[in-house]
């Protein structure tokens, strides 16, 4: 009987994971310089948590179960419900604003294809208590720097909720239908969304005007954005929104964002909690976004907390490796392994374990010989694997108090004392 | 409505996951020391294999479900069932001995206590592809260096599965039996363990030698191993791990295994999957193990791989912190934070943008002030968060060309020109 992994779900091995970490460990330094405290929740949550404003389409992909307590739980789809969740909770009382970092995996029921799995993981970066659009500015920039630092290129793609939530409250049409039509508009069904409209009685002029702001968006910024402010002449909260990306979209060139943007006022996300901006990230080669986020002003008093603005992202580790594989960015990567020592018949295990006791006091990697193979055996293993060296301790070496250093790039074998073995190998690295 | 964490589920806060980073950043530097390489596998596994070799008590507390479609799963209850899973199937032509890491979180329904959470951290070693007592010797010794690298006082408890089966088998109990009865005494029913022997018509002269067995255990490793041997002198298979057992313990303290360590002649651990040395962590001041492990050389096989000998050991994060956290090994803990920059007036954010990418380019952690609150509160949130200075625009600032820059330990203020700032703010820190 072979054991494979369940359909979706993927085992990183070491080159694979070792790519992750480089992504990861990037990430980790964007929460210093940035200020980003890392903090982690609970794989698994409620599902009255995680179902809350997910948005419909995220919902029904959910890992949903029952424990052994029968509670109704689930295995979080994303990271923000249960972000939000410690701030209305146990972070309650910290002073704002509140800059929270995680690094975590998460799990949808989707199809399995190219960029997409079962089991995914994010980083994310979530800023709380400020409403100015220099946050969203700070955001954008921590999202341009990740993907710049790993060396993509890639555009940013820019909306605000506010634009078409505007248009359509001012047609009288509730959250509850609103989160509906975006949700079918983020998912390319946008003709069933103006069909949904008009059954609520939208009227025919307003179906117009959303249609005229989904064709509005492209990198010539200024002139979208000024067709949007006509647009949206007669629509207040709309037009507010407008004004507020402008500034933000200003502020982000100020925070050294250089990448293309491009500005979409018919832009929409599959989750219901954004309030305000939403972005998406993309490289060329690739159809699917890198990441996104936005800004969710009401999810933390939802959740049973002060009312709390907040703005963030999540960058998709596996999708920025995938796009970094397919770039070459990973070429050239993997140091030799260090040192190899070979005892010599069973009786100079002790030797060998205590100088490779040594030798790792001294911050050098050293694996020892444990199959007792013959020396050609442990010298042909030590080469196919890429060590740097291998270090021969037999009787005559137990006998006289050297051991043997081979250099596995020069081939040169040298005899080294006992207490100078750490300075030789040092010398060898 | 307030939502909380699922019972038995933690959140970490920026503290908590400080301290748990700690442990596995070093553990992360055995794997390197040691050579072995990190992997990761699925959270979510199928039922079948996690359940395989498990043991009756964790296999009734696993959290099992369907997905979607159908499929019967489960999220891992520990970690060596997935990692012999990729040795029997992706790793499979691998060089061997191969040596191979992992940090992961593990899943078990277990009542709520002190140290025992239903999501939990382990880090483990996996030795594969030696039968030598060198590989038990290894991964005893990094047991004992990650535990001693942290600053904690323990002793590492020591036995062989094969005492107790060679004296089982010998009576002709087999291996089911044997589980079920191995489980038992692991959960301190040793005279349920003996009640259900006796049923399966085993001698009272056997019985006898088993409580014996069971007594012989503590720090006189000697005088234990050498009463061990005459009571198994009629046992092969029993008298052959005894031996095994000393070589081990022998080589443990060849490779600078300076802890106490005790010898438990009738030691068994609660996974069917073990074939030998078996050992289990421990600290004065805690009732339950930090981590333990053992010799399993059939699993590989049994997962459909190539008959493969395996040594590891899984030490526990979660109590590794919560023991630290008693002996007061964390204290002192937390650097100061580096830099706020407060712009005065909304006018400012282009010039503070562009001063904190200066700053992180040069490797300084900023934070950008974006709540547009006043100097003062700006100030006093920064006392509070114990920044180390302030560096303030405005107006002035920005038509003079020259920062502001408030040193929070002296409190003494300088103006600074723009072009001086990285280096201003690197000689303050």
């Amino acid at each position: 009987m072979t054991y494979e992994t369940v359909r979706g779900m993927r085992d990183f091995l070491p080159e694979d994971l070792a790519r992750r970490r480089r992504i990861e460990d990037e990430a980790r330094r964007l929460f210093r310089l940035y200020g980003y405290r890392e903090i982690e929740t609970p794989v698994v949550e409620s599902y009255a948590l995680l179902s809350a404003k997910a948005g419909e389409e995220i919902r029904h992909r959910m890992y949903e179960f029952k424990d052994l307590g029968g509670r109704r739980i689930a295995l979080r789809p994303e990271m923000t419900a249960s972000v939000a969740r410690i701030v209305a909770t146990k972070l309650r009382t910290e002073p704002k604003p509140l800059r929270l970092g995680y690094i975590a995996n998460c799990f949808r029921y989707d199809n399995p294809q190219m960029g997409r799995y079962r089991e995914f993981w994010q980083a994310g970066y979530e800023l709380f208590g400020s409403t100015r659009p220099e946050a969203d500015a700070e955001i954008l920039a921590i999202s341009h720097d990740l993907l710049q630092r790993l060396g993509l290129d890639f555009s940013i793609k820019l909306g605000h909720v506010g634009i078409l939530r505007g248009v359509l409250s001012d047609e009288g049409v509730d959250e509850g239908n609103q989160n509906i039509v975006l949700g079918l508009i983020d998912r390319g069904r946008t003709r069933t969304a103006l069909k949904t409209l008009k059954d609520l009685g939208v009227q025919e002029l307003c179906l117009r005007k959303i249609r005229r702001l989904q064709k509005l968006k492209g990198s010539d910024t200024e002139a979208i954005l000024a067709k949007g402010e006509e647009e949206t002449r007669a629509n207040e909260a709309a037009h507010t929104s407008l004004i507020e990306l402008r500034d933000i979209l200003g502020l982000t060139r100020s925070a050294g964002v250089t990448c293309q943007i491009l500005v979409d006022l018919g832009f929409t996300r599959g989750l219901d909690y954004y309030t305000g901006m939403i972005f998406e990230l993309y490289v060329t080669q690739m159809a699917i976004a890198l990441g996104g986020g936005g800004r969710y002003d009401r999810l933390v008093e939802l959740f049973g907390g002060e009312p709390t603005p907040a703005v963030g992202c999540s960058p998709g580790i596996d999708r920025i490796a995938l796009a970094m594989e397919e770039r070459g960015l990973f070429e050239g990567e993997g140091p030799p392994k260090e040192l190899l020592i070979v005892p010599i018949g069973e009786a100079q295990s002790p030797i060998v374990f205590e100088l490779a006791r040594k030798l790792r006091d001294a911050d050098i990697a050293v694996q020892v010989e444990v199959s007792s193979r013959g020396v050609r055996n442990a010298l042909s293993y030590a080469s196919e694997l890429n060590f740097a060296g291998v270090l021969l301790i037999g009787p005559r070496e137990a006998a006289s108090g050297k051991a043997t250093l081979r250099d596995l790039r020069s081939k040169v074998q040298t005899e080294v004392p006992f207490d100078e073995v750490v300075r030789a190998v040092k010398s060898l690295l």
